[in-house]
């Protein structure tokens, strides 16, 4: 490990990038310490959270980055790739001497090809400023997650992120086309941009939820889609979630796709949505986009599955407040600050499973300490399943348990969540909070991922202690 | 290598997995000495084909796999992973003594989930078996390749196969949901089912596309697709293939995907579809499947592009005859015995660039000493781009400039799909044929897909010549 009173390090990066891209002021070393994990902020506040980037790095190109993993390589450096810290899973908390490579330099869009409806966009680039962009020009990138206005194109790439409209436009692997990476040597790798090849295994997928232990995105080619000529909402009270499951599943089987599909729980509705809360129901959102002639044909068709199951319509009002509010990241410090903790758990298994994860992930939960609320809500269907978006909260009798009783929530919910043949993560990714969990869910696999590791970074330099359990 | 008169290792592998399931009988080894590339029909012909395995075994299940591939390894023996012989890349074309895995015996659908539209099969399935066993269900695979009577499930996970089907219901990779395979090693590696998940890296990838280079696919679990409420068929007449790239380009454009998007040029629109040729026009089939209302506007909005580039209706006729005709795979050897050569070349480019790429392609094949026909017609569309899936016919004026003429012919058309920004390769993969172009098509990323290689099979037993250029 680097010494922090070595300036040899920090001398030699600035030769290579410039004095105003390398630096290590507090103010800075404190805000790259860690990104938006509830433990990370807990941490902080509690100012149990000592250790101390070397510096930042902020590179402007590609030809940057590659220099500042040469370096980081040769002297066996540790390095942690940053985008926007907003990451939730602990997947940037860097030890003591390491170097930060912060992204957010490189935000330019290089390249938006309107006859192939592609954009080349440096991985830095915020959400909103990219999403904003598009727009003036016709266009959307289909991906807008909840933390478009605090996350960039590259987090989103080394998470595997979902976004709001997922359903219609696909997650952000569908929306990748082609990227460039910088492996932990140095080298550059530009994946070929095109509709579909069959050249060998897609190396795409290496670095689509690698989060920072393979190397650096630096560049991504998107697919975009025009604006959609209509945009039509619709929502339906249901008696249970199940009845609300079993139409989403019903409208997904018969092939249609409207982008937003968002079922909320009993709890979550009268909570979120009180003017349509009777108290026990559920409460299922949709958006239809597309030509008016494919809204009108599908709205329908999604009625007539809800109805089916019970679903009474209760008018659009319900998706208009979603709209208003979708962007509200609420911060986890006035809750920590009660001596609450909280957090959101995104999980995701088949139809066949989905009833039983449901409660069974809310019953395990609540046989914590302390437990005073497990909902969840459905945000991202698909023909085979669907996920769930659980929210907990706790209050720990004593505040020195605040870790203990968050670890313990996590421990009971991913442990339900296997029982149930779910997946541990849908969109939200592995960080260090989920690691525990890596074997049980990949099996032999995390061998694959082992060798594939330290194949590409022999040395250990890229984020360790993130994604891949030692 | 294996010297061929010692039987230690058949032996072996007998003691293994049984006697019925080791066999090297003349016949056997004659069968399983290459695949269906243009080139090894003709040294078969030719009596130029002379490398023979050491034998082929027939395992029933995994763990059989798993044992020849730990024998194999433990030996240095070369593998080759092969499932029905289709492949037209030369991707099967075993060196003296090599062990030959036929996996048809690893035919049974395992489970079959109405709920979640997914079936668990292994791979050694026939395409045609599979898709008859949903159809009986009241399901269809989605994926319909035109190879469906002579390819596994495996083949097409091995080649990243896309099926006619594909522009609505997508190419393998998007129809496989999880598989297992088998290392070279021997270890066993199944990943999670479930309709999507952010756990790092997604490892389908790895062994998608990899051609028997990384290990051996053992079972798959693929989405399915309840049978369609309607299916309606339209074609349409061009002045031009660049007419009609343009109505497909605008539809996509717009979000509709119907199944089946075919554009001939004038030259298999006159041999395939006479009855619909001027001599000089271009054809475009569309058929649309899925819920009656969906077709019933997809269809309008498809025909009003149509029209909007000069697109003339010309009914459903042309649809019916390629549906009869659609899985006759036309042999080589008619047209080898007459002095000819020939084949199909499919490539890939984004709408920007398609028009160049599909005329210099052509131009560049017909530089060819002997070249009688190149022609081409595109058979997979995207937001992004389309592919073009050209045929060459050729016949060298000394029968024994055969080999040198074909492949003359794939290096004119390799080289102007490079230089017009293509993929080398849509769908039918690289075997030995595309070797030569894989560093041009990957650049750095070949070094990446080596160093994967070399970790995973780290003495090179698995299909060596195949995919990754030594």
């Amino acid at each position: 490990m680097a010494d922090p009173r070595d300036t040899t390090h920090r001398d030699a990066l600035v030769a290579r990038l410039g004095a105003d891209a390398v630096r290590w002021d507090d103010d800075t070393l404190t805000k790259h310490s860690h990104d938006y994990w509830c433990l990370g902020v807990l941490r902080l506040m509690r100012g149990t959270l000592t250790a101390r980037p070397l510096c930042v790095v902020s590179p402007d190109n590609t030809e940057q980055v590659a220099r500042v993993l040469e370096y980081a390589n040769q002297h066996r450096l540790v390095v942690v790739p940053y985008g926007a810290g907003s990451g939730v899973c602990g997947g940037v908390l860097p030890a003591d001497g390491t170097l930060v490579v912060d992204l957010r330099r490189m935000n330019r869009i290089l390249d938006l090809n309107e006859t192939a409806l592609t954009v080349r966009v440096q991985s830095g680039m915020m959400g909103n400023a990219f999403e904003a962009a598009l727009n003036a020009r016709g266009y959307a990138m289909g991906h807008y997650p909840q933390s478009i206005d605090v996350s960039t194109v590259g987090g989103w790439i080394a998470t595997r992120a979902a976004g709001q409209y997922s359903t219609r436009y696909g997650s952000i692997e569908d929306i990748l086309l082609a990227l460039e990476a910088v492996l932990p040597d140095g080298r550059v790798v530009r994946t070929r941009i095109g509709p579909r090849a069959s050249t060998g295994p897609d190396l795409r997928h290496l670095f689509l939820g690698s989060e920072g232990t393979l190397g650096i995105v630096t560049e991504a080619t998107l697919r975009i889609f025009p604006r959609p000529e209509t945009s039509v909402a619709q929502s339906f009270s249901f008696a249970s979630m199940d009845a609300g499951l079993q139409a989403i599943r019903q409208f997904m089987r018969a092939g249609w796709k409207p982008p937003v599909v968002r079922l909320y729980d009993p709890i979550e509705t009268a909570r979120l949505f009180p003017d349509a809360s009777r108290g026990d129901n559920a409460l299922l959102l949709l958006v239809s986009e597309g030509p008016a002639a494919l809204t009108t044909v599908e709205t329908a068709a999604c009625a007539a599955a809800c109805t089916a199951n019970g679903g009474k319509s209760v008018g659009t009002a319900p998706v208009e407040r979603w709209m208003l509010e979708r962007n509200q990241v609420p911060g986890f410090e006035p809750f920590l600050e009660r001596g609450l903790v909280l957090d959101t758990i995104e999980v995701a298994t088949t139809w066949d499973h989905i009833s039983d994860l449901f409660r069974e992930v809310i019953a395990a939960i609540q046989q914590v300490p302390g437990l005073l609320v497990a909902s969840g809500h459905s945000s991202h269907s698909y023909p085979q399943g669907t996920n769930i978006y659980f929210t907990f909260v706790a209050r720990p009798e004593d505040p020195a348990q605040a870790e203990a009783t968050y670890l313990a929530c996590w421990a009971k919910a991913m442990e339900a969540t296997l029982r149930c043949h779910g997946t541990i993560s849908h969109h939200h990714g592995i960080g260090r909070l989920r690691l525990p969990w890596m074997a049980a869910e990949h099996g032999a696999g995390l061998d694959v991922l082992r060798a594939i590791k330290r194949t590409l970074d022999p040395n250990g330099i890229m984020n360790p202690g993130v994604l891949i359990p030692a």
